[in-house]
């Protein structure tokens, strides 16, 4: 049962930590822009408004510990964020529906640099199917597990309209798709083990709408 | 006390709530294309995976009831919910920062019908100022003030590099602009009173490449 617990406990870095990991990323490698060679959780505390507590306890699930009067070393830190995170590793992606918000994501290069290689895409419109952008062709959707398959893709990103989602996430996990990420508000069901994550702008707005409006 | 505490709970709804309208509207909006005139909390409960119980009392919130036996009225529910939400006004936004991202979500037109209006955008690359994407002409970064104000802007979207995230926050609360949404890993900070929004995608990519290796 111990073994067990642990095991849990390394695998599955709590998501409030995973959520924490890249402010400091961001923090540190602003740092390293800036010829900076140590810091301190206190400053890093400071900028990003954590605790250094709190942060010097994240750090350390990475193995990672500051120097005494030095803090960390700005380089080892930033690398180690990179790696611990998964951003500098290449993860394959398919993009399902290559309509507005597809095709953005798919232009959006900077994602490369956060780990993400969108390898295909896939749509039902015929004006779309068979062109490329950014060097990514769209295909047919009919070809799904073929040509994700041959990609090697493990992730799926939906961005397809509302009415499609579940068909989408359900086709992706038939072909093998172990994660798929979610931009429609849309709640995708899927069954336990394939991976879900929801990036809820339209949420996003809806808080910020309220919040403009209301104010406290 | 009692009349401050009302206030507030009218103006600041709950974030979580905030977070499940965007789905049962999702789903309404999806149910009204199928010619679905009722829904009960029940049905909504069973698709999007939310106590039944919760959906009502969220619903609530918004002056909506179900009728016995017969549930909500689909189009009167999509509407209620799209205007709470502030879907169905137009919110003024300026870009800051049209590279990779920043033109991405200028090109993604999707947001238009979720009330964001992307009036201009504002770079410091020769290259790109001066031009159009999707008629939304993009302006030298030092005419900010002018333009926004020019524009009524009252939302500006943050996709620069994190090291000049700060710089833009506090150009745009300097010009007037009352919400920052946020798309840098960058944790910005500015005085209370201007509403903050991260929308961070490379956390959710963190914790889906965690949960990918991971697993449990």
């Amino acid at each position: 049962m111990t073994t067990l617990k642990q095991h849990i406990a390394k695998s599955q870095v709590p998501e409030p930590t995973l959520r924490r990991l890249p402010w400091y990323l961001a923090y540190v490698t602003l740092l390293r822009h800036q010829g900076v060679q140590y810091v301190s959780s206190t400053a890093i505390s400071r900028e990003i408004n954590v605790d250094a507590s709190q942060i010097a306890k994240d750090l350390s699930a990475l193995q990672l510990r500051g120097k005494t009067r030095i803090g960390y070393d700005v380089d080892a830190l930033e690398s180690s964020l990179r790696s611990f995170l998964g951003f500098d590793r290449q993860h394959n992606a398919v993009m399902i529906g290559v309509g507005s918000l597809g095709s953005a994501l798919i232009a959006d290069r900077g994602l490369d640099r956060f780990g993400l290689n969108i390898v295909a895409g896939f749509d039902v419109n015929p004006a779309v199917v068979g062109t490329t952008l950014k060097n990514v062709a769209v295909f047919d959707v009919q070809r799904f597990e073929e040509i994700s398959k041959a990609y090697g893709a493990e992730i799926a990103i939906i961005a397809v309209p509302v009415d499609h989602a579940q068909a989408s996430a359900d086709m992706a996990v038939a072909a093998g798709i172990k994660a798929l990420w979610n931009f429609t508000p849309f709640r995708i069901r899927t069954a336990d083990d394939t991976v879900i994550q929801n990036t809820s702008i339209y949420a996003d707005l809806a808080v910020m709408y309220n919040r403009l409006k209301g104010g406290i």
